[in-house]
């Protein structure tokens, strides 16, 4: 994603500490505090700008959706916009996915979505992809053991070897789709998704299980 | 594929006994028997009229090739293709593909082909599909425990199904490309492939072992 430096963002986020966690360990296994309700609890990694996730928690208000991303410049973005909808069910958290398992507990989190994960193309990179089996270690442990991932690219080189990595890990495929807007399948789309979809892109998705 | 009727194929299969073995369970743990080489055993399943067999036993004379297909009126395309060639690393087995543990001992076969299978899109067709899972069954017992499935196809829907049915019978995944041509693997085609990918289908592939 392309960055612009944003020097106000740092403390937009600390003028909203009830919208964005931002290395704030002591949120692990209290999650639900931050939520009006005790729903089921649905992580976005990588959320960027937050389309989909704010979508997503307007579409269905009876999930408590995270929007996870690293960049505070472009997390900044997405919570523009929850200060504007002010939804209940959406929290955003400023974080590195690998350093997840500090701020979830063992089997907190009920579904992960992974969204148009940089593809990172160099074989050299390949400890760099959000499907590379450190992280899916921490995924597997976050996760309930019957939650999902809900994996959605356009990439299809980072498509090939995700496959191949859930695999060797031993998770259980349950769909894949090689052209997702073709098929009657419920989605929201990303803001990549969309960009990319434009292009003329296949979207790939792969649900499984750990 | 469609079928011309051939009554002389049955007659031309019976000529040539050294060539098509059929019917003759026998044959069962002693394939060897009919090669003049004791090197490993790659079966292709449905191998249609021979083409990719046939290239494949001329390009690896250290390997020993069988094609397996169910259609007397089919295989014979391939016979007559052989009697010509006349390659000793090749030989031909007039069978369906759910009592091959009647023609291989366990362990027998050291590689597996399946090219182009029928897509049997419906639903209530699905165990009619070459990669469901009583399928899988036998595949896994001829095989050698190191030994793998290659699986290609350009039927969209039957490789998302059947990267489920792989990952659900617990096979591992090795490579997987979903636009096969555009790569720089080995590849000789099939009759169907050469059809398909020209009218514009991407060819995908699945390797795997059990
Ligand atoms: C290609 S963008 C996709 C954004 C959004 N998911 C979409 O589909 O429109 C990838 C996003 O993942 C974020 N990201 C990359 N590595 C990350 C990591 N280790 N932890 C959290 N976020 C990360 C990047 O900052 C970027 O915003
Ligand atoms: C679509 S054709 C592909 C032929 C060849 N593999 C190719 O790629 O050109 C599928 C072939 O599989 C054969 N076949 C289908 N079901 C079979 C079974 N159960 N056992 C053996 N052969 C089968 C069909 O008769 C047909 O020749």
């Amino acid at each position: 994603m392309r960055l612009r430096h944003k020097p106000y963002a740092k403390e937009k986020i600390q003028e909203y500490p009830h919208y964005v966690v931002t290395q704030e360990k002591t949120i692990k296994g209290n999650w639900l505090s931050r939520f009006n309700e005790n729903n089921p609890i649905h992580i976005e990694i990588g959320c960027g700008k937050g389309r989909f996730i704010i979508e997503m928690a307007k579409r269905y208000p009876n999930i408590n959706f995270i929007g996870i991303e690293l960049q505070t410049s472009v997390i900044v973005t997405a919570l523009e916009k929850q200060i504007e909808e002010k939804l209940p069910n959406l929290q955003l958290l400023q974080a590195n996915a690998n350093e997840l398992r500090d701020y979830f507990e063992d089997g907190e989190v009920d579904r992960i979505y992974l969204t148009f994960s940089d593809p990172w193309p160099k074989n050299r990179h390949e400890k760099r992809r959000l499907t590379y089996k450190d992280f899916l270690t921490i995924y597997k442990a976050i996760l309930k053991p019957e939650g999902e991932l809900h994996f959605k690219t356009d990439n299809q080189g980072l498509f090939e070897y995700s496959l191949v990595s859930f695999s060797q890990f031993g998770t259980l495929l349950k769909e894949v789709y090689l052209d997702l807007h073709q098929t009657d399948q419920e989605n929201v789309m990303t803001e990549f998704e969309e960009k990319f979809s434009k292009k003329g892109n296949r979207i790939c998705k792969a649900v499984l299980t750990f």
